[in-house]
């Protein structure tokens, strides 16, 4: 049973010295420095880390790219958020909310700021016409799948993966509570994908990209090293779907954009051409 | 402090005792019982509940028929989760996910189902044009605060009115943990209201019908009974943007439809006609 606690009137901020994320969580949000964002020659400006949903975006770039769609060629400069990147005043003026993935768009007259990494994968789907339906039946399909991630995900990241891993004391209630809830998720996926290949349906799209960067990690055993917890073996609908999807070559290239940890050949700090994929690949063991 | 806790290997479901939704929450999904959904008589069915994510539909079909577009009137069917109404065959057919809201269009050749409120309001806007640009920086910007609005949702949602306001037993790191969330999540919007009369820009749009359900709400009073003890009032423009917008007339229509509980002027447990919600206003008090 967890201790009895009675929250007082007015919520004060006296958590800062029992959490080693203190220096990050705040309830106050906007630029802590001075220091604009670098720029590369390309005209998208991805600003990221290798997190699942600094993934998304990079596997869709890829994806692009894969598809010959050379106007995606993109710089893509790693924020550290443990060094607090996300609080200069560069990267907030792309997105208020500092948190990784932001992307500038240099291609029309004026920059557009895109942020939040499902935005970031309609904004591309939509100008260059792939991986999302322009209209019908399946386009909202896709964007129902689309928004389910985004609605999904945090009961997995901010819910299950912080209690389960990264809390600094464990407690049984907000893990169940949470456990549970990834599991209905992976239940969810996993019926769909008893039916259809791809999460929307026939087609590989925008809702794969997002829904493959949590759920297929998870389920891989690349999450919270929490396989066994979860017991991810029982959904082996997502497992097929998750394994099919690490084969394609642009999310073998895309998960290891912007990271800077894990194995020598899955760490590209820092993006400028597919030649800094290509040489850290080259790396990897047969 | 919390008491310490060490996780099974695999997560066991032991915690159906304890928990006053444990008939509601489950690690699996899908339909726990066979019963079709009902049909009205206007091409849009919806099968919803007036909590934030329903709230965020019905207002935005009210916007709709408030600006003239009749092929928007719709039928709003009650789904009563605490009598397992979401878990129905027809429900899960039109949503696997099981949550409100879910609608059916049923204005082409074939059915579309349309699952997570925030497709929903996607795909009316797309249908009738209207609050939210077909192109251009502006339509980016709006996406990309309707995104931030179901990505942060779950942290207000799931997080803290769960561990504040739901929750069994009341502990401490879990609702500290949501209420600073919580609280930075309210001064962003605050820092962007302060530059915009609308949460995107100068119009209003399909961001301000996702996040005035939940934040407008917050800082009301009218969600989880926190507006003390997130010291809403400090908020000051996004109190001046939530107060602009409850005076519109389809936010007053909107909010009450699928509700069966608060006032007796604010209950529409369903709507086939405008007149369903004219009856019950009109027993407002002046």
């Amino acid at each position: 049973m967890a201790s009895e606690y009675t929250p007082p009137k007015v919520w004060v901020n006296d958590t800062e010295g029992g959490n080693k994320w203190a220096n990050i969580n705040s309830p106050v949000s906007g630029a802590r420095h001075q220091q604009g964002l670098p720029v590369g020659d390309h005209a998208l400006q991805l600003y990221s880390l290798g997190t699942p949903n600094g993934q998304k975006v990079t596997i869709m770039l890829e994806e692009l790219l894969a598809a010959g769609v050379k106007e995606a060629e993109y710089d893509a400069f790693l924020i550290n958020i443990s060094e607090l990147d996300q609080f200069s005043s560069g990267f907030v003026g792309v997105n208020p909310n500092s948190k990784i993935p932001a992307l500038v768009d240099n291609s029309g007259e004026q920059p557009v700021n895109v942020f939040e990494s499902a935005s970031i994968l309609v904004h591309l789907a939509e100008k260059f016409g792939l991986f999302l339906p322009a209209e019908g039946a399946q386009r909202t399909q896709t964007l129902n799948w689309l928004f389910w991630a985004q609605g999904s995900a945090p009961f997995l990241g901010g819910g299950f993966g912080h209690f389960y891993a990264y809390a600094d004391v464990k407690q049984a209630y907000p893990i169940n509570r949470f456990a549970m809830e990834a599991k209905r998720q992976l239940d969810v996926l996993d019926k769909q994908l008893a039916q259809h290949e791809f999460v929307a349906g026939d087609t590989y799209s925008i809702a794969d990209m997002a829904i493959w960067p949590w759920y297929g990690n998870l389920v891989l055993g690349n999450l919270y090293e929490a396989a066994e917890f979860l017991n991810v073996a029982s959904y082996t609908h997502v497992l097929r779907w998750a394994k099919q999807l690490e084969q394609r070559q642009a999310v073998q290239r895309g998960r290891i954009v912007n990271r800077a940890w894990g194995e020598e050949w899955e760490q590209v700090p820092q993006r400028n051409s597919a030649q800094d994929i290509d040489k850290v690949l080259a790396l990897r063991p047969k």
